[in-house]
């Protein structure tokens, strides 16, 4: 890997800058990044336009961007434009990656993503983790990070952060995994074991999975609850395009909002708890079958086939959760409810009883659900682009780095 | 009143300044009136020292605001200081005043508060507001407003907004109130209705309780749920200093979770909802007690006198309200829960089942619950108070309506 990195929280963090001079400049060098990321390629006049700076100052701030390879230019643009022709600005497809990582009950993923969002390179191992030591499992997932940092350097890429998406809560230092039921860990600090040649940010799997809907997904608004599950079940609340986070960073935890307070008793010490009813080995058990390998796969292709025990199944799911999610849209008022992970293929069987049971418990419209497009690509995803964002949102913290780094390639 | 005032949302709705010189000027001189607010009497090296700006800069921001009579000197400082001596700046007690207003089922309260805090001037008025036009109560709050607005201006105060409680839902406009069951109001216009001399918020009630619990609570967290009855039962979320409000601004309708899913019909269209237990109607019957005036002291004072049939009641509301706390406190993650408004004077006979229900619901520690000191003015005061922040959040925007004012007054 590249040059040791010592910012603590790189990523999705929203680090307020000072109100000085020189945040001033730092947060007009995040807007230039943001913009042309957004709406790129732009030319430097069409930039100033959009954040409602002078030509001058733009052209000043982009050719710092440039010099750091966060930007650079794709060549004159085309003629018949009014006024004098300038150089169309891209993200730089080159220079900074976001390295994001998942640690699942059954497998573990790496991925590269540049600047503008492309994955450039990608590492996969399935096999059970549950009851696995932390040390082996992320001795394990710190040979695929160094496979993929190693892959995407071939591509003029550097690494300039790591995140990675666990199956439990993560205390708000973003390093120490305080509890993972699925794999048996209790306050496990990540950092301890994981190289400290990358900047790293830990989080909730579910909380990643929140995040790549809101940066990756088709259309989806800045407030919205996101539901997903692998084994069991997840919450991310957006609100205003912000994660809530909570003051332990617990926030979420949808799967122990209790649906039928005298139920059946929950591992977490409630009763009746959503995961009761709409967990994994809750439909498995109600449905009758057996975990395997692919649990969701088999569900659907049960519930494809018609069999009335999975269908029945998913549907009592699709009810608790339809009464879980009545009593967080009453709390939240989101735009929409985003079913992701695992639910989102499950999502045909879960949504009639779902949204019945949302509308017959809400006066006026009842709030949108909606299918995530990422499915469980999302934690991976949000991952990695959690550290790219970071790169956006304030490029003067990498544009140092990223100099050395183009300095250290010109003398290999 | 005094000059008309055209602002669209004085109150608490966080505008974001421009980010521009004059823009960095306008948060810097919010900064300077916040620090003497909240720190104050301080001198000019004391402000500039908690800000981090130079002497220079502070004393020309601290002039400015002088001149439009939000800050005052206080004379010199006592002798004995280190360096030269300076005069102590202060909030003003003259200057700006927020008007607060609160339509109750049962009463209309108005009241201005000074920029530090203080209530100047108070008026209320007892008698049902239920099935009412809504033109004659507000009619009639008007009229309170003036006398509340006229014995301010004797003090040399003049109102910077006027901010209105209401029992009910309020849409994002800050203007309508979308539905007020208990007073059988449905997609009402306050601003149509109320005399437009003063810019206005109007807000849920359980909002500005929160609020107040923010700004005025004896040390109460940035990140916390604010759970309050009148008739209904009320919800706000402050999270990191902010009140969430929702897409449409309802957020926050704990009343409304379901707690036991196939309960008692719900007027919201839902079954077995929090108020279905723990709303005053639902304990009152409960305890087998007529809904009469004064019912919350009604079931203190029997409650206090060991009435078990009042403590029965009270304690099966705790329980409901305990197991809609474990879902919100999940999805949340608040540093407390703080019972406001009537549940706070009825919290000796709800907080034992309530804590016992949340803790044996949640893994690890439970999430602390403290009881209001405000109780019942909450609403109130959160009203007044949210125009007076808005003054010290931007105090460039009433600054020049200051200088009229004080001009005005000279000639008159």
């Amino acid at each position: 890997m590249t040059a040791p990195l010592h910012e603590a929280h790189p990523a999705g963090r929203g680090r307020r800058l000072p109100d000085t001079q020189q945040g001033m400049r730092r947060r007009n060098l995040a807007r230039v990044m943001h913009t042309v990321s957004a709406e790129g390629p732009l030319s430097r006049a069409a930039v100033a336009s959009h954040i409602g700076l002078t030509r001058a100052a733009v052209s000043t701030l982009v050719d710092e961007l440039i010099r750091s390879g966060l930007l650079e230019e794709l060549g004159p643009e085309r003629p018949g434009r009014v006024g004098r022709p300038g150089s169309a600005l891209a993200v730089s497809g080159r220079g900074p990656a976001g390295i994001g990582a998942e640690i699942g009950v059954d497998h573990l993923a790496v991925c590269a993503v540049d600047l503008r969002g492309a994955v450039r390179a990608r590492a996969v191992r399935n096999g059970t983790n549950r009851g696995r030591e932390p040390a082996a499992v992320i001795g394990e997932l710190t040979r695929l990070v160094r496979r993929v940092v190693a892959e995407a350097e071939q591509e003029g890429l550097w690494p300039a952060g790591l995140a990675v998406a666990v199956p439990g809560l993560v205390a708000r230092d973003a390093r120490t995994v305080v509890r993972a039921p699925n794999l048996d860990w209790h306050d496990t600090d990540l950092g301890a074991l994981l190289p400290d040649e990358l900047p790293l940010t830990v989080d909730n799997e579910a909380n990643f999975g929140g995040l790549a809907e809101l940066w990756l997904g088709d259309g989806t608004p800045r407030d919205f609850l996101h539901v997903s599950a692998e084994i069991g079940i997840g919450g991310a609340v957006v609100v205003d395009g912000r994660l809530l986070r909570g003051t332990r960073g617990f926030a979420g935890e949808l799967g122990h909002v209790p649906v039928h307070p005298d139920g059946p008793e929950c591992p977490c010490g409630g009763h009746g708890c959503l995961e009761q009813y709409a967990g994994e080995e809750a439909v498995l058990r109600a449905a009758g079958l057996e975990p395997g390998e692919d649990r969701v796969g088999l569900l659907a292709e049960r519930a494809a086939q018609g069999d009335e025990d999975v269908r029945g199944a998913l549907r009592d799911a699709g009810t608790a959760l339809g009464i879980a999610l009545t009593g967080a849209v009453n709390l939240l008022d989101p735009e929409t409810v985003v079913l992701g992970g695992a639910l989102a293929g499950l999502a045909p069987w879960l949504l009639p009883s779902l949204e019945r049971e949302l509308a017959r418990r809400t006066a006026g419209p009842a709030c949108a659900v909606s299918v995530s497009r990422l499915g469980s690509e999302g934690p991976l995803l949000g991952a990695a682009h959690a550290v790219v964002r970071a790169v956006l949102d304030d490029p003067a913290a990498v544009a140092e780095r990223a100099q050395d780094s183009a300095r250290a390639a010109t003398h290999r």
